[in-house]
């Protein structure tokens, strides 16, 4: 599969135009939520400019002995979620809504804690048939850019960050981003 | 006070060369734990490195009326902690030690879930005089780099990405990053 490269600075900007679009949606979230590990830098970034505390939550696609899962489990939630939930304006924020079937599980998890609303922040959605579904009570979903169904290298992920940056210029244009 | 920027390429490479400061010493972590939202960035990228989970934890330093206090006060804690922490190695992850209370809270709270080990990993250690202390049960103590007391500005709370940039262009080697 083709691959398509990010670097820090395209994800500051995709984070920051999220912001300004969640702002001019008259969505005013309580609180972020980040999917762990992917959801964590994309999330720090939306909270410079969101100004709300960010929550964290982990799931997994292997089990206790390493053996890889089907589906996801929880490997980190949110301790007194009633008090901390419910009512709430919830932003949930992942990377990459890839086969939505992460987004879908912490979605249906949230549900589960009376949230006011519920709204999905994503930095790329992968154009191609999805295996999860938002539900409808998902009231608003923000995609930083859709993108062609790539092999996507993200920055964090990189073994040398010189070397990805200079992938990402030799990219270009192509990759997509502003 | 005088600011000192950082690229999100300084963060990278430093947190690579954490990371192999601890493969090297013999410390070989079981899960790493980022202390929100400072050492979420810095956790996510050390996670490529060392290729651990991560669990998260949130201190703040307001209360649920957003009066500031002067200790810290947990806003998420880590369910299940005994299960997962006890008898592990934990590597404790934040970007700045700055006054070093907010390690010191962290470090105690962790060690009543009976680690096998805990060592800290930190961006950036200030040099100054600090309020909390590193308690003798931490055997490792990573910083990425011992800094002047100055006022630190992290890519992640850039306002403007290409400023930021430029600014730490502008204090070039004086910012002390490689």
């Amino acid at each position: 599969m083709e691959k398509v490269h990010y670097t820090y600075q395209d994800i500051h900007r995709t984070a920051k135009d999220i912001a300004g679009r969640v702002k001019a949606s008259g969505f005013a979230p309580d609180i972020i939520v980040a999917i762990g590990s992917g959801g964590f830098i994309p999330a720090r970034i939306l909270r410079t400019f969101l100004g709300k505390p960010i929550l964290a939550v982990g799931v997994a696609y292997y089990d206790d002995q390493d053996r890889p899962t089907e589906l996801p489990r929880t490997v980190q939630w949110i301790e007194e979620a009633e008090r901390k939930l419910a009512g709430k304006r919830i932003l949930l924020v992942d990377e990459v809504d890839d086969s939505r079937t992460t987004l879908e599980y912490c979605i249906r998890e949230l549900m589960r804690h009376r949230p006011a609303e519920i709204a999905v922040a994503v930095l790329h959605d992968k154009l191609k048939e999805k295996r999860g579904v938002i539900p409808p009570e998902v009231s608003r979903y923000f995609a930083g850019e859709k993108i062609e169904d790539r092999w996507v290298c993200y920055p964090w992920d990189a073994e040398d960050i010189d070397e990805h940056d200079a992938a990402r210029l030799a990219e270009g244009k192509a990759a997509g981003a502003s």
